[in-house]
């Protein structure tokens, strides 16, 4: 890399996913330099940005000898060992977020005590060895089904499992590999939202605006932003919590929550600690996006402001499906919709894989929805029409 | 490169200056593949561009195997020689804008003669050989002073003289190494507007919305989005000549004409047929950027919406001026101004060069105006509170 020495500092991202990629389009437009650590030339980030190192991040020498080359250290997923981020820190280097921050993303287990001690409101949970666990858990929390959940490793639904029944549980925890298990209420939500946060190490905080997510299979397929009829108080409480999550685990970069919306109030279910699905909209919808925000507050850059830009901005993943080739239904979804606003990942099509997003912003909430529905389906091959 | 064939073609850039730079960011977003022909690594566009070949434009055989390895060429500047574009484009290569259409841009000479025959409102202009054409010049047209250009190569107020005498007249053209000169009518305007056009081989076209232009020196400064206190005549009056041009001289890709306001209606100024200065506030302030319709172009891809998504955009450019590290100055205008969009372009502060610009979107023109203003002042250096 020959990129000219202008006092402008370097961001390196463990993992060269679409998330990393997405990073790329703010830091070209604020002079700041992106090194990626990616599995492959090929992967989504790889292709399009200049300073790619490929390698194992879970290699320890790996991972030190390419965050000695940057200012900072960021992440597109929350896989990386945290002993090595651990050391990173020792030496000197600077990981954002960092390691005492990160583990309360990789373990939900972990998160989840600390949730208990910070008195935030979450379904009823516990950590489980056993059926006999499950079990008593079922018995003293009222009903099946309840959730199963891996305390690490899982994403979009993976390491998530309903289970209805003493012999479904048996046959989750058979699963030898995972590193351990709790056991969660099945909620039964009136529907699910996120508040996405962003701050610095200097402390700076702000919030975006409260979306409602549309979840299948554990997966994120539709966002709309913000959360149609929510009111200023159920937004401002949703971001109580995220902002004062962020605060108390010391989050640098971006937090996610996601909520359940229940009769009772809100419950918080997950939360990531980088760019999140629920905010691609930001991109298209709002004054600075998401990944723009993450990237100056790792740099502890002064925030951006978050606010919408339209009243309404509705976004529909792309999900991998029948259609192999599709550029000419990319085509299609232009010429049908001039406003529509197309993300696409470079990745191939996998039955179910993200393979980009589109969004559209504007005023009337059920057309938007209809409009970025309909191109989605029609990438994914669903339509034809 | 190892970009994974998904069936999306690839954009060649012949230059690697700041205009190729902002096509990355749609060209990632749209997953079309972009790859530039660069003077060097430390280019602005190849800072940040995965897919870049460093070598001389001006040489054919370079040319010729950089376009063979793209599915469409255009450019970051009109300097590449005719004679080069045309066999490429006998070869079979496809080039945007083509050969016919570039060469308006590439002499203005050509480009008047066409416009006249189009019967398009100009200054009064003609080619010069010696001193006598410039003195008979001006007595027909009545006054000192009048301007000489260049013919070919000039930009940004190079090749363009405003002289007052005959003397001043002779030694100008004295630069023999000026490949010809015309001399034109200083025009008393009013103020300066530009109408940029997007158009496809297929004849789709959209305008964007007429912007006003400042000018010092010859060099853009600041553009209004949309021009202020515009009649819809007026506006109308500008996007039909720029449509009308862009199709009667075949341009596939972006055209941007600059007008003069002035008493009598509105005259020609010069042309660009590539993403212009007076549209980079589209990145920020409309649905479709310029630089994401230059692709859609010429890829014969449906174009986006040009409108804007505001009342009014102002952007102003960063030019360099005492300040050589900007980096605290630009920690000031993001923490000042949360809303204020920074594009930094990669480039060491030369006095005079531009090295960025802001961009503000919003309603109220006067404040707007004051914080772009205020923030580009800042990163010169000319004012430090």
């Amino acid at each position: 890399m020959t990129r000219p020495d202008l006092g402008f500092p370097t961001v390196g991202v463990v993992g060269g996913g679409q998330l990393a990629r997405m990073l790329q389009q703010p830091a070209t437009a604020l002079g700041i330099g992106l090194r990626v650590l990616a599995d492959s030339f090929e992967d989504s980030a790889a292709q399009v940005i200049r300073d790619v190192v490929v390698g194992d991040y879970r290699d320890e020498a790996t991972l030190e000898k390419f965050a000695s080359t940057c200012d900072v250290v960021t992440f597109d997923h929350e896989h990386v060992p945290i002993e090595h981020l651990r050391r990173l820190e020792q030496s000197g280097q600077i990981v954002h977020p960092g390691s005492a921050a990160l583990v309360h993303a990789q373990d939900k287990g972990v998160m989840r005590e600390r949730l208990q001690r910070l008195a935030v409101p979450t379904p009823l949970w516990r950590r489980v060895r056993d059926v006999d666990d499950v079990l008593q858990f079922a018995q003293q929390s009222g009903s099946w089904p309840v959730v199963l959940k891996a305390t690490r490793g899982g994403y979009d639904g993976k390491g998530v499992w309903l289970v209805h029944s003493a012999e479904q549980a048996a046959e989750v925890l058979a699963h030898d590999q995972v590193p351990g298990f709790l056991v969660e209420q099945h909620v039964e939500f009136t529907r699910e939202l996120s508040s996405i946060v962003a701050r610095s190490p200097s402390g700076q905080a702000v919030a975006y605006p409260l979306v409602e997510t549309v979840q299948e299979d554990g997966v994120c397929r539709q966002v709309y932003a913000p959360a149609p009829h929510s009111t200023p108080t159920q937004a401002g409480s949703a971001q109580s919590i995220a902002l004062r999550l962020a605060g108390e685990l010391d989050v640098v970069g971006l937090l996610a929550v996601e909520l359940f919306e229940t009769s009772d109030g809100l419950l918080v279910n997950e939360r990531a600690m980088r760019p999140h699905n629920s905010g691609h909209w930001s991109i298209d919808g709002s004054v600075t996006s998401q990944f723009e925000n993450h990237l100056r507050a790792v740099l502890d850059l002064p925030l951006g402001d978050p606010s919408a830009t339209a009243e309404h901005a509705v976004m529909v993943n792309v999900l991998g499906g029948d259609l192999d080739d599709i550029y000419p239904a990319y085509l299609h979804c232009m010429a049908r919709d001039p406003d529509l606003k197309i993300h696409m990942y470079g990745k191939a099509v996998k039955p179910g894989r993200k393979i980009g997003h589109v969004t559209v912003v504007g005023t009337a909430f059920s057309q938007l929805r209809e409009r970025a529905l309909h191109a989605a389906a029609y990438l994914r091959g669903d339509i034809d029409e």
